[in-house]
């Protein structure tokens, strides 16, 4: 199978059409709803946060989800709708139905999305006013709109797509997602659109998603932590023409497909991380188990002692070590080898000797992977993540600068 | 019962002697050896990092303190021998080796500990040389002087004690400890030295010292997670006259002094927090257990989010409700109350409505208290920790300059 050749920027699949504008929930002006709809109905697979404190959108979001076909998608940045009681779960559905009404689809059609800081309440007037211009702005060339008004600490807007042949039909797999900041999720920190024009039932989709989540947005939840607004949904109109089942002709394509634009979106978050200066693919190899490997990986991962020299000079090794001991994963320090990259730095628990000056090289770099082989067993993981230094201090101390009043 | 009164001094117990000094370990010719001996035998009891990863010392000290009763602990700063292997463990042993002939006891009574950064060979010769200078500068008044030698990036040394009277007799309970970086334990983090002149079995000392530290100590052991080296000893010579034991006179004056001194340590180590301006005791309460309490309150405690938050001015509460959310304790999101000292920022789940300045004010403040209330049974705990700004981050990026070489 040929490996997705993943775009950086977003042409829609057919049948889709999208709008971003700014509707002033955001002080600074900018862009701030979006809009994406279908032209036919959608099959529809959403992954949602599992913390148990949910923004009202993920709540009727998860409901409207159920019956595997939707229309369209609203979202807001600016304000996460999160922590708002029964006001919140009103507005929220309140902008599913005005969505429908503006678009004359069933309100259960509509999925909604917030993303923004937690505790305030929604400025409907502000929303109310905003779809109609949104449905107005609709447009199969609104793609990066959209991607754009979901933005809220992000430095850039995250898109990418990919196209394949299915049967001779040309299909489009199509992202935009938001979310920066992966240390402890902050705001509502992530959300994923994933559109395509494949024809395919819910539940396959379901499973597609599943797989590619797992092997993408999940592994970059530093924390395994999940904000209360973090939702990730992929829509398919089948438009293309092509229809893709698991077992027939296409389907791992797709899948793949769906993977890599995943993929890409991952690694634009951990790249935009609050002060982020580069990726670092944590693999942890033989251990006892699959879950093992990635509880040691976490560990080294979510370390903010291992994250802050990241962003330093010295291949501080001795951390990495400290983190996979404290990790719940089986270690015998005797036995644990650590690269960075293609140089060893620590052979049976102790230095292997290694030049800190090349170790330090690498370090510098905006990618490398660290490999901690517990040589215990036959299990792996992955974990993307990133470094951490004085700007993710800058944008979290002072993210909301004192307003006049309460968050209330 | 009487709260005992702790001093920010350390007077050592009758029949104690201490020393530190410059070895040349750390660069900066700071102290870095510290030898504490007892008069006569000792009862001793410790508690141990749970890391996986053991320094060499932390081995032999756990083998040595097995017989309940010790004469000496010989510290040193500026290396922590970890991930030193073999050669480590070898180097550990002659640490305790070498002070036993200095001072003429058994091998098996000297306990050791090592703190500074992981991974470096022991500069044994530097080590060797120490001991008899500290066995020269052996004196009652050394306290002070020894507990400036255990120092890393510890701003201040720590030390404290209380007096108290039993069965007519004058009892001391003094204490020095070493960490800062309360985030990840970093570099052999935690080191603690408690010392009493009473006479008590070494059983009933490790029960009145397993207390103690549950409720200190292991209540800012920010992450549940312990590095490579941490170390709390706790020795009683008997030299006062005076003897405890369970449910005898005394008992609980003297479980309650130990603690006392203990809190005012692990307070100090959460103060000197990498860069910390303020202490923030994190109460759980009205949890399903005391142990869900305690996973509600550690993930406040712990999460970057909150702790950059407290750096700033604003309140922002709804990262707390994000972080139990996302914590294991069980959570129903509309019954969470969360109080800033005495001022309830949330009611239900929601706003409540405060005035944001008054809650800005107590968290600007060095010391507050956050209350959760789950309102789902009866269980409680609190965590103390501290607030993250710019000051952490540049302790951790550079704390180890880089060096000419690896640390091999």
């Amino acid at each position: 199978m040929k490996k997705p050749v993943v775009r950086d920027e977003i042409d829609l699949p057919k049948g889709f059409k999208a709008a971003g504008l700014a509707a002033g929930i955001k002080k600074s002006g900018a862009p701030d709803m979006a809009l994406i709809v279908s032209d036919g109905p959608a099959a529809a697979a959403g992954t949602f946060t599992t913390n148990q404190v949910k923004a009202a959108p993920v709540r009727v979001s998860m409901d409207h989800i159920r019956s595997g076909n939707v229309r369209a998608i609203l979202a807001n940045s600016g304000n996460a709708n999160a922590c708002t009681g029964k006001l919140g779960l009103r507005d929220a559905k309140e902008m599913a139905v005005e969505a429908a009404l503006a678009l004359g689809v069933n309100v259960a059609e509509v999925l909604v999305c917030s993303t923004g800081p937690i505790g305030l309440p929604m400025p409907m007037e502000k929303i109310r006013a905003g779809i109609p211009a949104l449905v107005d702005a609709l447009s199969s060339k609104g793609g990066a709109a959209a991607s754009d008004a979901i933005r809220t600490t992000d430095k850039f807007p995250k898109h990418a797509m990919a196209t394949l042949k299915i049967g001779g039909k040309a299909v489009t797999v199509s992202g935009m997602c938001k979310g920066a900041g992966m240390i402890h999720p902050g705001m509502a920190t992530m959300l994923c659109f994933l559109l395509t024009d494949v024809r395919v039932s819910p539940a396959n989709l379901r499973k597609c998603l599943r797989e590619a989540v797992g092997n993408t947005f999940n592994a970059i939840s530093v924390d395994g932590d999940m904000s209360t607004n973090d939702t990730v949904f992929l829509l398919a109109n089948g438009a293309s023409g092509a229809t893709v089942k698991p077992g027939a002709r296409g389907w791992k394509e797709f899948c793949a497909a769906v993977e890599a634009v995943a993929m890409n979106l991952a690694l634009k978050i951990v790249r935009d991380g609050e002060g982020a200066t580069k990726i670092v693919g944590v693999n942890v190899k033989n251990a006892r188990s699959d879950a093992e490997a990635d509880l040691a990986a976490r560990a080294v991962a979510n370390s903010l002692l291992v994250k802050t020299c990241w962003a330093g000079d010295y291949p501080n090794w001795g951390r990495i070590m400290d983190a996979i001991g404290y990790s719940r994963a089986r270690v015998d320090e005797a036995k644990v080898d650590i690269w960075y990259d293609g140089v060893r730095a620590v052979k049976g628990g102790v230095s292997a000797g290694a030049d800190v000056q090349a170790l330090s090289r690498i370090q510098k770099q905006e990618r490398f992977n660290l490999t901690i082989d517990l040589k215990l067993g036959k299990g792996r993981a992955t974990v993307y993540t990133c470094d951490i230094g004085h700007e993710y201090i800058d944008v979290n101390v002072d993210y909301i600068k004192m307003p006049g009043r309460s968050p209330s």
